[in-house]
């Protein structure tokens, strides 16, 4: 299995997801999307579902962190949650399998460490464990995962709810985990990202800043509300 | 005729465009891209070329500053030169005619507040004057432009060629032209849109940081190359 560090070098990976009825939604527009942050000099690209990562490889020569985001009512864990969803978009072309590495409940009774080993085992693909604290850091790179990303801190109840990114859970997984840390997580300034790969970071996620222009829009649209 | 301040609310116009050759050049991805500004919030759209803008009006029911860029070796003027350009996205939609309001020689020896006069008369729409200094904005607005922006400061060799929005221009004309100013170029950052409608610009005009995704991860990528 090729290593996390082989397949990624240092730097910046732009995450290109639209939601189904939003107007950017189209595994082809996801191409292009992908084909601009390269040209603008992105590493890599992180994205969701089988059909934009086909879509994706077939037009950008970078690697790719592949999700699978599946909504159920039985868990919370939605960001590539079973095994089967790993299988799938590591035959679309996923590079590396990012998954929810939270220790809540996974459907089927899969538990992360099973997932990882069979993701190593069976698809012979790299693992990121999104976590939300450090201790799912620490337990996800001791289940065997080769990456680890801040992506869900925020995002479980019992994380910190913060308009900046989580930089202290950032510095204490760069600190603790024997692993490479990538940066995740409203990044969404050149600044905080430079920051964080200054802190050591190994690489930075950025996706609603480039890629969801309506995101950005409202940011300025709410920027003028004050002076109306 | 409508006046500008009837057909635009104050706040921010978002401006779609890609050029040839880019991922995203496409007339249905710059419409979606205009949806996408939409439902952030803005208020208008600026775009390019009938087909764009034919595409964009079709699918967003926001107003529209239609431009046509047209490079020629005759003239250095290139945003909306002629009569027959303005007549063109005229009639594909545009709501607003913008056009190179400097006083640079145009093509067919045509000349500004001719072609003021013949849009407001043959096709009965407003003008804004896309301008570099404040002796132009004065004279487009004695020539009969309907609104004035700061679109071309930095691009005529005369300008000022800064990395920040054209701030003594903005301020010059608000005090001095007796017209809606426009505040266009450069305005990348949430806060800069917002300091100049707190100086008195009626509106901001906003592409690159929001509908041009190779540029805004070229931004973050070269802030990342600091600490390589």
């Amino acid at each position: 299995m090729k290593k996390f560090t082989d397949i990624f070098s240092r730097g910046l990976i732009v995450s290109c997801q639209a939601r189904e009825g939003e107007p950017l939604f189209s595994s082809d527009i996801m191409a292009r999307m992908a084909d601009s942050a390269r040209i603008g000099g992105a590493i890599g690209i992180r994205a969701n579902a089988p059909s934009d990562i086909k879509a994706i490889k077939k037009r950008v020569p970078l690697p790719l962190i592949g999700i699978y985001k599946i909504i159920s009512k039985e868990s919370e864990v939605y960001i590539t949650p079973t095994f089967e969803s790993a299988r799938v978009i590591a035959e679309a072309g996923a590079d590396v399998i990012a998954l929810d590495a939270t220790g809540r409940p996974r459907p089927n009774g899969e538990t992360l460490r099973e997932l990882i080993e069979r993701i190593h085992k069976e698809l012979d693909i790299p693992v990121m464990g999104d976590c939300s604290t450090l201790e799912e850091g620490i337990a996800a790179v001791r289940f065997g995962a080769d990456a680890i990303a801040t992506t869900l801190s925020g995002n479980t109840p019992y994380s910190p709810q913060k308009k900046e990114p989580d930089w202290k859970l950032l510095s204490e997984l760069i600190e603790k985990v024997d692993a490479p840390v990538v940066a995740e997580g409203r990044f969404n300034a050149p600044e905080l990202a430079a920051k964080a790969i200054q802190m050591g970071a190994y690489a930075v996620v950025v996706g609603t800043a480039i890629t969801r222009p309506h995101e950005v829009t409202s940011w300025f649209s709410q920027a003028l509300l004050i002076y109306k």
